[in-house]
């Protein structure tokens, strides 16, 4: 039975880990963490006739890499969660609809890796089933045809944008599990700044990751410093300055500890990313391909992920509204502690 | 702690309903069922400068009008699920974006008022709150432009179509409550029998229902004679004879039994809705402007809720694909059995 405090749910459980796939794709292929991942296709097209269709097809290998991985078969999934980026959640729809498993579409744009993993967590610490999956993905050249301009336009990008992942992760957790294991989650409110620029999804967010960050740490009592990474994503580089700043004025210091997946999945040196990666794959990317590993290896203990949404819709946009941010936090633990 | 039959979760604690409000516009202020509505704004526009902002109202005067029946503070909530048409859910985003509670974004399409109302159910069941809550909208004028034609250009109806109803539906469970109560629920799977018309919404979604209903029949033992209303919604006409020709000749038969929420909530001969009502909004208020307080009532005993979609994105159809359809299951009963 998961304990209550505050808005925080630490799960008794613990829900374990079986296993989990990363899928990305040629600029991927480029940066430091290329390595973690199970396939990284050479380029964006994954040899499919459309964007949205490369997109479902990486939903699709991800599932399909955690399933072989794990020895499992998709009847043993006994609910998937999933959700992404494009209108009415294309990729999940149309990638997993073959999959067969009890589904339950999710949107929480790029938070979705953490809103996906807190349901799949919480169905089986209610007993509810024995394996569930989490899944989500982004594409960079459907994501900026959807939320910003055709790529044949050739738009300048701005120096606060941020290059949406083209990936997937999938997360496979049930019983048997030797960890990871998910310890706590905590599932939180919408927070609306006032940002209306499409290309500065970093600071329409950032103010709800610090305000899940603090929600967790006073719910719990914790403290930074008993974390080995505290990983928001995708708030890139202005959004992780943002968030640092506005939990250095609450009191709140996570010096050394934080670091922001839009920020570790590329080089922004060398592979112009401007602010960084973002997109629902850009988490859930990172997640697979480095944090989750990291963690079987025991090279990291104490992990809070705190995937983020920017919430925006063009049509609410058009019609001058601001884009709310959301984010969920899922808490880690290398061992069942 | 809830009992797994199959594919079909037995909720043991079977949370309950407190509160629920239903809203809806002059097209359903002349339907058969405008009696049950809380609110019924005179016309679509509900004062707002735009039909997605309309939307959102709807969702905001649903959730406003349960917490006020309920006499509940919106801090209370421990989780609210909601998801609905938009692009980006954008009604359920902006239209609950003030009620601050820990938020989880779903997408379903029609679906989404059984798959929140499912997730607010397991919520309460896995001991992770106390107060949770379940919504839902559609609109006509958003979900014609959004996947069909701009309204203005006038284009004709074929007799398949259905009519999006305008209104939301808003359920609050929690402890406390005297019924109705969330028996059972069964999450289920998509299912695509490749159907490419946008115009025929009904069977793209039938095949998904009879799937469901026949697993939850085979999953409990139980038989359609045992329940006082079968509600689908929105299959309209010509889904729900698909529904029941599909069903016959498995064997399984709903006569007297079977009613669509698609089928109630207009007077087909009079409203010139074509083949009935659709929309997440149409199984959402058609639930909480009769079924609810039919239950309370006790007019009706044992009912399965079983709202269905079709998760049709353009992007996809205009690719060639076709359009799949999901439906899940919700056991309502009167008393707690």
């Amino acid at each position: 039975m998961a304990i209550r405090k505050g808005s925080t749910l630490i799960l008794e459980t613990a829900p374990g880990v079986i296993s989990y796939g990363a899928v990305g794709s040629k600029k991927e292929s480029e940066g430091p963490l290329a390595e973690g991942f199970d396939q990284l296709f050479p380029d964006s097209t994954l040899g499919e006739e459309t964007w949205e269709k490369a997109e479902c097809r990486l939903q699709k290998e991800a599932v399909r890499i955690a399933l072989e991985k794990g020895k499992i078969k998709s009847e043993e999934i006994h609910c998937l969660f999933a959700g992404d980026l494009l209108n009415q959640c294309t990729s999940s729809i149309y990638g997993l609809r073959e999959v067969g498993a009890p589904f339950v579409g999710l949107f929480g744009a790029c938070s979705t890796m953490a809103e996906s993993l807190t349901m799949a967590a919480l169905f089986l610490e209610g007993g509810f089933g024995e394996k569930t999956a989490a899944v989500t993905s982004s594409h960079f050249c459907t994501a900026e045809r959807q939320f910003r301009f055709p790529l044949e336009y050739g738009g300048q990008r701005t120096p606060t944008s941020q290059w949406t992942v083209t990936g997937s992760g999938a997360v496979i957790l049930g019983k048997g599990s030797s960890g990871p294991y998910v310890r706590g989650v905590t599932i939180w409110r919408m927070r609306d700044m006032g940002i209306t620029d499409a290309n500065n999804m970093g600071a329409a967010m950032a103010p709800a990751a610090a305000d899940t960050l603090e929600r967790f740490f006073t719910d719990t009592g914790m403290q930074p410093e008993q974390f080995d990474l505290i990983a928001t994503g995708d708030l890139g580089k202005v959004g992780s300055d943002l968030l640092l700043e506005v939990l250095e004025k609450d009191g709140w210091s996570l010096a050394g500890r934080h670091n922001d997946c839009g920020l570790m999945i590329y080089d922004r040196e060398k592979q112009q990313v401007e602010a960084g990666g973002s997109g629902c794959g850009c988490s859930a990317s990172v997640l697979c391909a480095h944090i989750l590993p990291a963690l079987q290896r025991g090279e990291l203990k104490e992990v809070l992920f705190v995937a983020t949404g920017a919430l925006m819709s063009t049509t609410a946009v058009q019609q001058g509204e601001s884009i709310p941010g959301i984010a969920h936090l899922v808490w880690l633990t290398a061992g069942a502690g």
